[in-house]
């Protein structure tokens, strides 16, 4: 059978436009495949209709083709797919790509007219931070050796020096100090300007007693050893005036022990739930009866779970006027987005039921303060059903980036386990993440190459340093926001948890061989409107190699990527994005590259890459 | 790189079993590839357990592993899936096959615990009757020409000799009339049971002007044309006292407008929706404003949509303790099933608005009466969504079952577009569309050739009557229960509506070159457990054929298909279904083949099939 043709249709605004309640969507077919019938299928009120589309321009390789249709009266979302006809046969083109019958629903086009993530997201260059580890700019308020219990008590913390190995002994993670501040965020606010960042994702910051702050103990408060509220009310309003934006980290899944309504020490004059059946508290958590048995996340018994079927919990989560969600977000802080920790495990009872439900409510908390506001679920694996639009703007993106780039590059699994994929499973695996959910939410999703969950990517690489390079080129080429793990520009080693958290090693700055190439990276991005939010075009792809363009309006990045030994060569199809003659200069290298008839030549160095734009 | 290995899992008692809110399921790998470790990963509260598999024993060829897990406890539905780990990769095995990556949530293995479709209905040989065309025994009740106007008033119903061809001009679908009623469905109950049917699925019988009753005007009553409601009693009980179930046809999204709720030609004594604004009945349907405007199915101004928002109409249609629902599941009449018609645009307002709310309380109106009622969807396309067990216990499997053979055998879709698909294509979207739904499920799809609302198969295949053997077969064999149009079995032909609803040719049975093989076809399907509810298991495919196995407990059947021209020859791998040495015997023509080292050769005639079962 034949090949099959190219067919394109992009979600941005250079292909789709909404007016009056109606969507004009715009398709470009290869000219040398003639269609007797070019149709839009769309469904609504979940019935099939076929719109003819209309021939309203050709270019040297292609034809475009439009409709207009309505969108769906009883969803949010309008779903639609293309049919094309042949002679002999039909093709079919989704958000995943093109096949020879009917589309999968999962994989048709998505358009959410209801629920949009913040335009700025995908402008963002975000930084993340675990403020324990980035920088101590006043040590008197440094934990001290010994000066508490955590593991619910069970072990002393521990004072460590600046850059002294971390200590990954079972058990040790969470009690280890290091002294970073929020006083030293704002002491390297210049440094983190300078790379090109234009957010900061801090870990959480809120009284916690572990160093990692994942378990709460008073969610309207800056942890003392970290600041206090009203310096974080300054570097917020520093970072504003920077134009940065600033994300916090909110765990409402679990509380500390040491939460007031908990109180396992009984340090609190209040009566906690676990003192006594009679505690006003006692329905915030799971206990077995009037028993002191209770639920921890995942068993940990450090980590009460909060239960949300009870109505207090609500009103202090989100649903109150001055619940946490909003608290943060309103002055003096003001802050821009919320990533919220284990979302998916959140619900009624000690489990996620009614999951949906509380995930749409964390969202309208927020956004009734801030329609702007970010919202961010932290997801190991797949997340499709939160990112429908009318739950989370994005997710970590694990699923859809982190692990298919570490499966391929890395040969590991996010488990350690080995996994052996080819180029076309890797290219197979990202479009299927992309093409599930909307594509306004596809540009919203967090890219990381590793976070304080993860082994730091560097450190799987280490016997190939070729191969870090190339993927961070991707992590900033590719859709969805980049993000960069701090010390991750320096280099910066480190195995799984804990040891992915070592303090940061600002001396190294002058010496580093990567921050050169970060702020490059960074500039890039930030000057090619077509990567922040242009459309990805697949160009080229073989078991050496892949090669996509991202384009909006008049701006194009060729974005090329070699998993070859060797140096190979390509002759890139350009014509998919109506190239036909044109002077490309490399972003990367300097390089320049001319197309012709519709190709251009490139070399791709071993594990190299290569990022081309058009020369005006 | 490697070619992948056979791993399996069913999901039938087989393979899995449900104790004390645990499931147990066991998988089977390839014993070549060795395994450095087996895992099922469920997904709790959403988030990721794994469980490490033991091996529990070997065959010849295969190692069986099991594991045991709880049942989710936050939803209806546990989802799993296998990760098998080698020194260098790893496998996963889904409920679509197999893969070098982490599994997409749609195709998980799924196993809804609380909501299973009746056992009874795999076990069927469903027989679908358009009662105006099968048989007239009662002439004095048949439709005389003239006798009333269709059509919302505008056409005068046609009376038609039997046999004598259907006008298939432009809008005179619904009102010719042959006389076929239910004294003639009484009358041939021999006939179907000698043929093998065992259940009845009767187009709309409620009171309507048109011959196909889409247009109900009356939800209690047997159409007079048709019968009574007390001969409908009757032949319920024949049914019964047959061992027989019946289905019935409900049309709830829209009504005729000679409904006395909307009552457009004012024949009825109460003031309709469609005389008065102050008609009781006025917010049934969708009226603009004060206007004579209303809303029609797909703008059909003959059927009038009804608004499930009105507390009215849903007391009517399902909430009632004497709702249409409940009503004809009660005696005297005890149906055995409902098909509702359209279920997928019904909702509130003039659209499918909370849809899946409207159809879940269907569902439960009906098993409330009748537990083992069996829920039946129309979907003309992809259906999942309505079959995750808690809303429909099937579909009209037209996406999964009449459009995939459709493609591949006729090279013709449903819109009579050219398709040209591939068998790896056709395996593929058929898989697609088993693997998202639960097993249960699939096994309680109705699959088809063809119905009231297609083309005869046998009119697409004229040229190469082998193809409607050779989908007959498949009809017969393939996961879920099969369905036999009227006619079907004497090879009516006929094209689209309403030339496939031509009158039934008794006067051909004796010389129909069919009836032998559908009699033998149902035979098989009924003799074989493993073709009603066994587990599907892929043994070969190529370019040329496909085949695979059905299995339960002891019984195993071989289902061979080929898409060649020629007589190919094929040695199939039944050690996957474990089989090392055995006879099988050919089902449709004797011929036996013997099984040696796991291996059985098998010819297939041109665009031939075979089914072979174990000789014991």
């Amino acid at each position: 059978m034949k090949s099959l043709p190219f067919l394109y249709h992009g979600q941005s605004s250079d292909w789709l436009s909404l007016q009056a309640g109606k969507l004009t969507v715009t398709l470009a077919t290869e000219k040398s495949y003639h269609f007797t019938k070019v149709l839009l299928r769309h469904e609504p009120d979940n019935e099939e209709y076929l719109v003819e589309m209309t021939l309203s321009r050709s270019s040297d390789h292609l034809n475009y083709w439009s409709a207009e249709f309505p969108l769906n009266s009883d969803r949010d979302i309008t779903h639609y797919v293309f049919k094309l006809l042949t002679e002999t046969g039909q093709y079919w083109l989704d958000a995943k790509g093109i096949s020879k019958r009917t589309s999968a629903k999962e994989f048709h086009f998505k358009y959410n007219a209801n629920h949009q993530p913040p335009s700025w997201v995908n402008q963002q260059v975000f930084y993340q931070i675990f403020p324990d580890r980035f920088c101590n700019a006043k040590p008197d308020i440094s934990v001290k050796d010994g000066e508490y219990l955590v593991s619910g008590g069970r072990k002393p913390v521990v004072s460590k020096q600046w850059g002294e190995p971390v200590d990954s002994s079972n058990g040790n993670g969470g009690c280890e100090f290091y002294g970073g501040d929020l006083y030293g965020v704002e002491s390297k606010l210049d440094y983190l300007q300078d790379l090109g960042v234009t957010a900061l994702y801090l870990n959480p910051i809120f009284t916690a007693p572990s160093n990692h702050k994942y378990d709460t103990s008073n969610y309207r408060q800056i942890d003392p050893h970290l600041g206090t509220n009203q310096h974080f009310a300054e570097l917020c309003q520093q970072l504003h005036s920077r134009e940065m934006k600033i994300m916090l980290d909110a765990v409402f899944n679990h509380t500390s022990t040491e939460h007031l309504w908990f109180n396992l020490q009984g340090k609190h004059s209040e009566i906690g739930a676990y003192q006594s059946p009679q505690s006003p508290y006692r329905d915030y958590y799971f206990f077995d009866g009037d028993s002191s048995d209770y639920v921890g996340w995942k068993g940990i018994q450090s980590l009460p779970v909060l239960n949300f079927e009870n109505e207090q919990v609500r009103d202090y989560i989100y649903a109150s006027d001055d619940a946490v969600i909003k608290y943060w977000l309103k002055p003096p802080y003001q802050i821009d987005a919320w990533r919220f920790d284990v979302i998916h495990m959140l619900g009624e009872g000690e489990g996620a039921s009614n999951n949906a439900h509380y995930v749409k409510a964390f969202r309208d908390s927020a956004k009734q303060v801030n329609p702007d506001c970010y919202v961010l679920g932290e997801h190991f694996f797949e997340a499709t059903q939160w990112l429908q639009g009318d739950q989370e703007d994005g997710a970590m993106n694990y699923y859809g980036f982190a692990h298919p780039v570490r499966a391929l590059l890395t040969k590991l699994d996010i488990s350690f386990d080995p996994i052996e994929i080819g180029v076309s499973d890797f290219l197979d695996w990202q479009a299927e993440a992309r093409a599930k959910i909307p594509w306004q939410n596809q540009l919203a999703q967090l890219n990381q190459l590793d976070s304080h969950d993860t082994a730091r990517f560097i450190e799987l690489v280490k016997h190939d340093p070729r191969l870090f390079k190339l993927a961070s080129a991707l992590l900033f080429s590719y859709v969805g926001t980049p993000c960069l793990y701090y010390g991750t520009e320096l280099g910066m080693m480190g195995s799984h948890d804990p040891d992915n958290r070592r303090s940061m090693p600002w001396d190294e700055i002058e010496r580093s061989e990567y921050l050169g190439w970060f702020k490059q990276l960074i500039a890039i991005r930030k000057s090619h409107p077509a990567l922040q939010k242009g459309d990805y075009i697949p160009l080229h792809h073989d078991d050496e190699c892949f090669i996509f363009a991202r384009k909006y309006q008049r701006d194009l990045v060729l974005c090329a990527f070699s998993h070859s030994d060797k140096t190979i060569h390509r002759k890139v199809p350009v014509w998919r994005v109506d190239i036909q003659n044109a002077l490309f200069k490399g972003e990367l290298c300097g390089e320049k590259s001319r197309a012709s008839n519709g190709y251009v030549a490139l070399s791709l160095p071993p594990r190299g890459c290569r990022l081309l734009s058009l020369l005006d």
